[in-house]
C-alpha cells in the first residue's frame, strides 16, 4: 500500500502501473504523440458497408482490442448497445471498454461482462445500475475512471490506444465527413469523438442521416474515418438532448446560486473580457441567471464561456453578454441549436478543452468555473463519483481539469442533502484535489480554501457569511450527527485515475 | 540507371532512396502516422514571446534539422524571408527547408544556400531566380518536389519530420489558435500550414494581429502550438491576394476553354450534383464562366467545387450555382471574402485536400478538373515544373493529385506558345503520368487519351474537332519545327517525387 499525496491509500500493484498523485501539476508531459494505423483509400473505393457486423468485421476487431464510444448521446444513445450485441454475435472477447462515458441506458453491459465479451473498462462515469454492479465485484479488473481532459491525455500519450472507435453520427457524408448539428437527431458539438477519430486505428461512422458529399461543418474529417455504416437510428433524440432545463426554483439551491454569484463579481477575474464555465446542475445553471443579471447591471461582458453549454449560455451570447462560446459538449436544444446556426459558437475537441498535456488547455485559459460536488472534506477534496453508501453513480467528466485549470473554481453544495452531510472529514472518493478548489459556496455562507490568501483578502469584505471548511463541516455534522464510515472489503473496483495519469484514489467493493 | 514505368531514367542512388514510380496506384500506404513531440503547457505559463529570434532559440533548432513555412502568402510573404534571416544570424547551418512552396520573393534563399544555412529543399515550386540557380547547380543535394497531396503525405508518414515549422498567420491569440480570414494582410484558408502544425515538433506562430482569446474560427488549434510571435507585418496584402482575376480576352484562350466546355458538358459526369476543380489560370479560369453558361441553360448545379478556389467559382455559389466550395488555397480577394463569410466556404486541410496515403483524400471524390501545362507528351505525360530552356520556374501543386483522383481530367494548353510546340514527342519533365489524364484540349481541338475508351465513345458526337494526340503534335511541330532538345549535365539538380512518393523523374542541371 502507498499513499499518494493526499493521503490516499494505493494498492502497490496499482500505484507501480500508473504512478501516484503528487500535485495537480507535478508531472511534467514531454513526450511524442501517439499516432494511428491508416490503410490508404484510393478513388473508386467506397467506404460504405451494409451493416455493424460487416464493418466490425472489415475493423478486424479481436480478442484483446480496445474500442470506444463516445458519450455525446446521453440516454438516447443506441450506438453502443448495437455494436455491442453484434460485438458479442461474433463471439470476440476480452475487449476493453474506452467510451469516453457510459449511460444508464447502456446497462446491457453488464451482460457483456459476465460473457467474458468485456473485460475492462475505462469511462468518465459510470452510472446506476452499471455503477452499482461494479461497486458490488462486476468485474475482476478495475474500471479506470478519466476526467475528459485525463482520457484525452491518455490517448494522445498512447496509454489508451483504440484499436476501433465506433463513432455515432446525426449526420455524415459516404466518405466519413460527420457533425453533430444536423440530422434527425442531433448532439451539436461532437468533441469528445474527435479525439478517437484522431487517434484510434479504425475509426467507424454510425449515423442515421447520410447526405450528399461534402458534409459541413466537419467535426470528424473523411481522412480520419475507415467506413460508414447507416442504421434505421442512432437513438432517441429526446434521450440525446432535453429541451432548456427550467432555473430551479428550490430555494436553498438559488441561495447557493446567490452567494456564488456574489464570490465570482467580488472577485478579481471579474472584469470586462473574463470568462466562465458553469454546467448544467441546479444551482450552477442558477448562477448563470444571477450572473447575467450582475453583467447587465455592472456593463460588464465576458469574453468566453466554456463547456460543457447550455441553452442558458447561449442565450447570454445571443444578448450580448458573452462575445464567443466554445464547446465540447452541448447540453441541450438551445446548445444544439446554437452551435448549429451560430458562427461564435465554436465546436472544440475534449483534448483542446481539456487535455493537461497538450501544448495548453483551453481551462489552462478559464478564469472562473462553477462546479457541483456529492461531498467535498476538510481538506477541500471533492468526491463527484461515489455516492454516501459508497457506490459509483457519477462522473468525473472536467470536475478536476477546470478545477485545475481555472483561476477561480467554485464548488457548490448544499451543506445537507437529505440526511447526509455533504461536507465531510474525508470524502469517499476524490475526483479532484482540494488544491484545485478555491471556494466552497453553501446556503450558510462559503468557506475559502486557506491556500488562497489572496482571495481571503478579496473577499473581507463581501456580503456572505465566511466560515472555515471545518466550521461548515461541523454545522452539518451537528444538524444530521457524524456520518457512519462505508464498510468497504478489500477488492478495488475502480482505479481513478487524475487528469496527469496518476492514482489520486480508488473505489472499493462494498460489502454486500 | 533504373528506368521507371513512364521510361524516365532515374540515376540508381536516388531510385534506391525513394522507389521508382510503377503506375499511378500501384504503391500500397499501410502504416502507423507519424506524429510530433509534445511538451505540455501548464496555466499560467505564456506562449508569447518578443522576437523571432527569441523563438528559434526557444524551439531548440539546431543544426542539420527540419523546418517549415506555408506558401499562402504566396508573392506577398515576409514571414520566411524574416525567420531565415534570423537563423542564418545565429549561426544554425544545413537546415533543410520544407516550404510547401517557394515564391519569388524567397530569393534570399540563394545566399543562405551559397553559405551553407540551407542544404536541402524540399518544395512544391521554385519561381524566377531560385529556380534557374537551382537548374544551374547551385546546391549539392537535389531539391525534392512534392505534390501539395504527396508533401502531407511525405508528412504524414515520417518522410519529412519537420522540427520546427514557422507559420505566418493573419490573425492569432496569445495561445496559437490560429485563421487566416481575419487581419491585416489575409490568405484565406491555412489548408497548408495545418499539416505543418500537426505533425511538427515545435510550431511557431508569426502573426502581426494578436486577437482576445479565443480567436475563431480555429484553423490552426492551440494544442498544435508552442509559441506565439507578434511582428509588425507577416507581409504584403497585395502580394498576398489580388483582386480578381479578369477573365482573359485572349480569343485562343477563349476557344480553348469553349473546347474544354464542350467537353465537360458532354461527359457522363456533367449532371445534378456533379464536382470539379478549375484553377485561376487564363484559360481554366474561362472554363468556370462558360461553365456557368451551360449550367444555368441546362439546369444543372454542381454539388462542390474544390479548390484552390477563385473568387469567381465562390461568386458562381453565391448565385446557387455550386451547393459548397471546399478549400485548401483561397486564390484572390474574392475567395478570401468568401471564405470568412460564407458558412458553405469550407477550409480542407492539404492531407484533405490530396493526400494519397490518407484515409480518403477530397479528390478521390472529385468529377471533373481542368489543368494546364507546360508541356504534354505523345504519352500524356505532362510537365509544369521546367520551361522549354529545361530550367525550373513552376510548380507540382496539385496537379497529379487532382489529375490522378478524378473521373475526368482536362489539360488545356495551346498548340503553341510563341515559338515553342506544347505538345511534344517527350517532355522535360514529368510530374503527371499520361494514365492520370483524359482529354488534352487545345484550340483547334481535343485529343482523348486513348485509355479511356469510354470517354472516346462518349465524345464521338461532340462538336470539337478530335486528333489523336501524334496529330497534335505533328501540327505543333509543322508550325514551329522540331524543337531541339534541351542539353543537360549529369548531375541531377531536382528529383520529382510521384505524389506517392516514389521517382517519376529528375530534373538535371542546364548546360551553362
Amino acid at each position: 500500500m502507498v499513499k499518494n499525496q493526499i493521503g490516499r491509500e494505493i494498492p502497490s500493484e496499482i500505484a507501480d502501473v500508473f504512478g501516484v498523485f503528487e500535485g495537480q501539476f507535478a508531472k511534467k508531459h514531454d513526450y511524442q504523440r501517439a499516432s494511428g494505423q491508416v490503410h490508404a483509400v484510393v478513388p473508386g473505393e467506397s467506404k460504405m458497408l451494409y451493416s455493424v457486423r460487416e464493418a466490425i468485421i472489415k475493423s478486424g476487431l479481436k480478442d484483446g482490442m480496445t474500442i470506444s464510444f463516445h458519450h455525446h448521446f446521453r440516454e438516447g444513445d443506441a450506438v453502443l448497445n448495437m455494436v455491442m450485441e453484434e460485438i458479442a454475435g461474433l463471439g470476440i472477447k476480452n475487449l476493453t471498454l474506452a467510451s469516453s462515458s457510459i449511460a444508464n441506458v447502456h446497462e446491457p453491459i453488464i451482460e457483456h461482462v459476465k460473457n467474458g465479451v468485456i473485460t475492462n473498462i475505462t469511462s468518465s462515469g459510470l452510472r446506476d445500475k452499471v455503477g452499482a454492479a461494479i461497486s458490488h465485484g462486476l468485474m475482476e479488473n478495475p474500471v479506470v475512471i478519466r476526467s475528459h481532459g485525463g482520457r484525452a491525455r491518455a490517448i494522445e500519450k498512447g496509454e489508451i490506444h483504440i484499436d476501433v472507435a465506433f463513432l455515432g453520427a446525426p449526420s455524415s457524408d459516404c466518405y466519413g465527413n460527420a457533425n453533430g448539428s444536423h440530422g434527425k437527431a442531433t448532439c451539436g458539438s461532437l468533441g469528445y469523438a474527435r479525439v478517437d477519430a484522431e487517434f484510434a486505428d479504425k475509426v467507424i461512422i454510425i449515423t442515421d442521416n447520410l447526405v450528399p458529399y461534402p458534409n459541413t461543418p466537419i467535426s470528424i474529417p473523411q481522412n480520419h474515418v475507415d467506413y460508414v455504416v447507416v442504421v434505421d437510428s442512432i437513438g432517441d433524440p429526446n434521450g440525446i438532448a432535453k429541451g432548456a432545463t427550467r432555473i430551479t426554483s428550490n430555494p436553498k439551491e438559488l441561495l447557493i446560486a446567490e452567494n456564488a454569484c456574489k464570490v465570482i463579481t467580488a472577485s478579481p477575474y471579474y472584469k470586462e473580457g473574463f470568462s466562465f464555465q458553469a454546467g448544467s446542475g441546479g444551482s450552477t445553471l442558477a448562477v448563470a441567471r444571477f450572473l447575467a443579471d450582475a453583467m447587465r447591471k455592472d456593463g460588464v461582458k465576458a469574453g468566453y464561456a466554456l463547456g460543457g453549454l447550455t441553452g442558458h449560455l447561449c442565450e447570454m451570447m445571443e444578448e450580448g453578454l458573452i462575445e464567443k462560446v466554445i464547446d465540447t459538449q452541448s447540453f441541450d436544444r438551445g446548445a444544439i441549436e446554437s452551435i448549429k446556426n451560430n458562427p461564435n459558437h465554436y465546436e472544440i475537441s475534449a483534448s483542446f478543452y481539456a487535455n493537461p498535456g497538450n501544448k495548453g488547455a483551453a481551462v489552462n485559459q478559464l478564469d472562473v468555473v462553477v462546479l457541483s460536488a456529492l461531498e467535498i472534506d476538510t481538506d477541500f477534496n471533492v468526491n463527484v463519483m461515489t455516492g454516501s453508501d459508497g457506490i459509483i453513480r457519477g462522473a468525473s467528466g472536467g470536475h478536476s481539469d477546470t478545477a485545475a485549470g481555472s483561476k477561480l473554481s467554485l464548488i457548490l453544495t448544499p451543506l445537507i442533502r437529505g440526511r447526509i452531510p455533504t461536507i465531510v472529514e474525508k470524502v469517499n472518493t476524490v475526483i479532484t484535489p482540494g488544491e484545485s478548489v478555491d471556494v466552497v459556496v453553501t446556503e450558510l455562507g462559503i468557506a475559502v480554501n486557506p491556500r488562497r490568501q489572496d482571495l481571503v483578502e478579496a473577499f473581507a469584505k463581501l456580503k456572505v457569511p465566511q466560515f472555515t471548511i471545518e466550521e461548515l463541516k461541523e454545522k452539518a455534522y451537528s444538524v444530521v450527527g457524524t456520518p457512519d464510515p462505508v464498510v468497504y472489503e478489500d477488492k478495488v473496483v475502480a482505479v481513478i485515475e487524475y487528469r496527469d495519469g496518476s492514482v489520486i484514489d480508488v473505489v472499493r467493493k462494498v460489502r454486500d
